[in-house]
């Protein structure tokens, strides 16, 4: 090498070395604001909000992996809930833990995280577990209104394994979660299978919900198949505990226009409980249109009608109180920004 | 090109693209910590303290913006306020908002925000809204303690519009927010004029302040002039909600002395009730010097005594109660830094 | 030069330019992140955790330093503790300062910080102050049960002082903290020498604890000794308020082995009150290891024995109630990982 190339490469070198030195703590601040304007009707009486996560879920995060060597890796990862419509936010109650991990052997996590039985009502839904058409807004917890139990989404004091990259397209993780000495040990776990356009996976959970022991059990099951712009959706989820059950079933659709993607959603929920007959039905009708501005950044419109049975008191969460059988509409536009 | 220049630029465009990889996010921490002491004194009991957000407010926040072609671009803005005193922070509201702006056409913003009508006090008093010296410290609310509107400073629940750059200084803004079926129905707008030294801008807002639907209702017409290392500042600043009706008028100056400033400002304001015959007047006379060590980092110290009328209780916030009609001293000196 | 290193040159600087303006705010975000399992047995109950904080707290911070010239530079700390068993976390209380330094007078330090008493317990014992075989366990307060005073570990409204470097080894800090027309008020100094393998510091601190004016008096004095793979480590720490007083020492050792250190520590603590005459001893033994995987991340395992005179109620935190007399016992294992 001649004086002139080691003279040009020392200069090329030191930018990238003070690089390194910038990047020495490989930490990435991520996040989401989704904010848009929303006109909610609970039987006669209309509510018009600024609403927020009407594509995903505002939040603030950071994450970053080490490497080990020998394929092992450590990494951490913080996530917040914002909302951006009152300015809250603060904690780290959307994920917060640490992992080892190896390529071969999988990967051991431990703080608080998403429960395995989460991630089918997430993936498996065309509008995910956000806005007015979410078949969450009927799924999650026995009717949308009584009390559920705390790890339908996440689970404090959890330890997880997931199961390596490499296995032919099989994914899998299972949790369990220290109750503590008070309620909320939690069991579950989840396994799929995922290539050529088709994801489906099963999910089963049992959570110690009470002081007296009794179990809150999660059974799911979910796949998606893709082909071209069209991606078909399905979920079935039931839970249950002591005398009371409920079951839902999901179908849904995407299909690409575009830059856009339009998205449909059918929901049915059944509650009932033996010990003082309650047994009734919503049904959720969602219809949407995301218009991608970038890979970052939408702009979103999204209608979504829940009808009851005669006692039924589903609804679309943050409008006014529901009288038994009421219908709950709701209208949404917004902007999803991510960063 | 030869190789050996083959071999260099490699090695440069090597470090330029692990810094493109390194800047993804493109995420700007920002912030400010400014503390120091101070020693207030209403009436004749003075309390000594550990003050903070004498010069501006201790905040820590985290903003980007996405250039989506064709002059438009998204951006967010997340924004807390921290107290280095206590250590206290964690929510984002001083500003929580996602953004989409054209060159032509101007931006939309959502989420909580400042109202207009705030900027015209923030910007046009020598000592902005901060510290001893502040105007602010009279003309927030009808009489500086009781209660007042909520939007004096920000909102929650807001959809904003600002008006593009290149209209040969003319700038402007309005915002509506939303009362959710509660209070606090904002709708306001500021417009001004900036060009040649000079800075002028009137804003106007009413929000929905209680159940009653009474309207709180703010005028205000500030301005700036700057000539030479001087620079005069003015404001008249009225409020009103049914029976009460506060108003303000506020002069001000800078004096640019080698790498500091010395700042003087004298605010009087009057705040009366039609329904009880209070009326009673506050004047607020202000001294200070910032010394700026470099762009980012300023040593302060300002002095500012508030004389009331007979049954007046303007005051400086942060010392013990105050008697009708007693005056109100802060002495404040501290370092502000921003990052 | 000629046109071809030019142009090479031209790249490389190109690079490091745009590193430069990446780099313009130089805000380091830093953390760490502990979780582990905890089997905590007081008396006869037993309990199992998932447990934080083994081996350093859980944190989120961001820190920056900006030169002033002249060998003066200013700076700001900002750390929040986590819980990552919940997802806790949000406020700045671990550190929130802004400070001025300069090479030759020392550094003056503003905000919520640490008391200079407490880094003599941090430093001088083998575990720190976390994890179930940390000495502040017991030494903490007068009794690890009832009240104590709040300057202990960090306290709020201070101004610190900190001696410059370049002292011949000779290091030391001083601090008062405003008691603001409450309680608080702290005073209180460290001062120590560091060089050839030793490291001894004394600390001393008055904190005005109640309305009363009773003051809480800590003194404290600890040392550690390197040599080859061995580090030995001893405390005396002595604190007393009206008819309550503690005495307590520690001693220690670190032994590296390989990539790993065993820890071990034992700490004899008194406490006496004159008023109800009692006077009880607990004893607390340490034995641990810890596995570097890297610099950043390391696994660990603590077993830690808690004995109680016949009245004593000394304990390892976290676990179920104690009777009087009661011994407490806890083993951990967990995942450091900083970042």
């Amino acid at each position: 090498m001649n004086f002139q190339v080691k003279l040009c490469v020392a200069a090329a070198l030191a930018a990238a070395s003070a690089l390194a030195a910038a990047q020495t703590s490989s930490v990435t601040v991520f996040g989401v604001l989704d904010v848009g304007v929303q006109r909610l009707k609970n039987g006669n009486k209309t509510l018009n909000l600024e609403s927020i996560d009407g594509m995903q879920t505002s939040r603030i995060g950071f994450r970053g992996q080490e490497q080990l060597g020998g394929g092992l890796s450590a990494s951490f990862h913080l996530e917040g809930a914002i909302g951006p419509d009152i300015g809250s936010g603060g904690d780290w109650r959307r994920r917060a833990t640490v992992s080892l991990a190896s390529k071969d052997a999988g990967e051991v996590r431990l703080g608080r995280d998403y429960t395995p039985t989460f991630w089918n009502i997430s993936r498996f839904n065309a509008f995910g577990t956000n806005g007015v058409g979410a078949a969450s807004n009927l799924v999650y917890g026995f009717d949308g209104v009584s009390g559920t139990s705390k790890t339908v989404i996440r689970s404090d004091n959890s330890v997880g394994y997931f199961l390596p990259g490499g296995l032919g397209g099989v994914y899998g993780q299972a949790m369990v979660a220290a109750g503590e000495g008070s309620t909320g040990r939690y069991v579950g776990a989840r396994v799929g299978y995922a290539g050529s356009g088709l994801d489906v996976a099963l999910g089963l959970s049992e959570t110690t919900n009470n002081a007296a022991g009794d179990k809150f059990k999660v059974f799911n099951l979910g796949g998606s198949y893709t082909v071209g712009a069209l991606k078909l959706l399905g979920l079935v989820h039931n839970s249950k505990q002591t005398t009371r059950e409920q079951k839902n079933w999901v179908v849904g659709a995407h299909y690409a226009v575009g830059s856009g993607i339009v998205r449909a959603s059918y929901v049915n929920a059944r509650s009932r409980n033996s010990a003082n007959g309650e047994d009734y039905t919503g049904k959720l009708f969602a219809l949407g249109y995301v218009h991608n501005l970038s890979k970052r950044t939408s702009l979103y419109t999204t209608l979504s009608q829940v009808n009851n049975s005669r006692t039924g008191r589903f609804l679309i969460p943050g409008g006014s109180a529901i009288a038994l059988g009421d219908d709950s509409r709701g209208l949404e536009a917004g902007i999803y920004h991510s960063f």
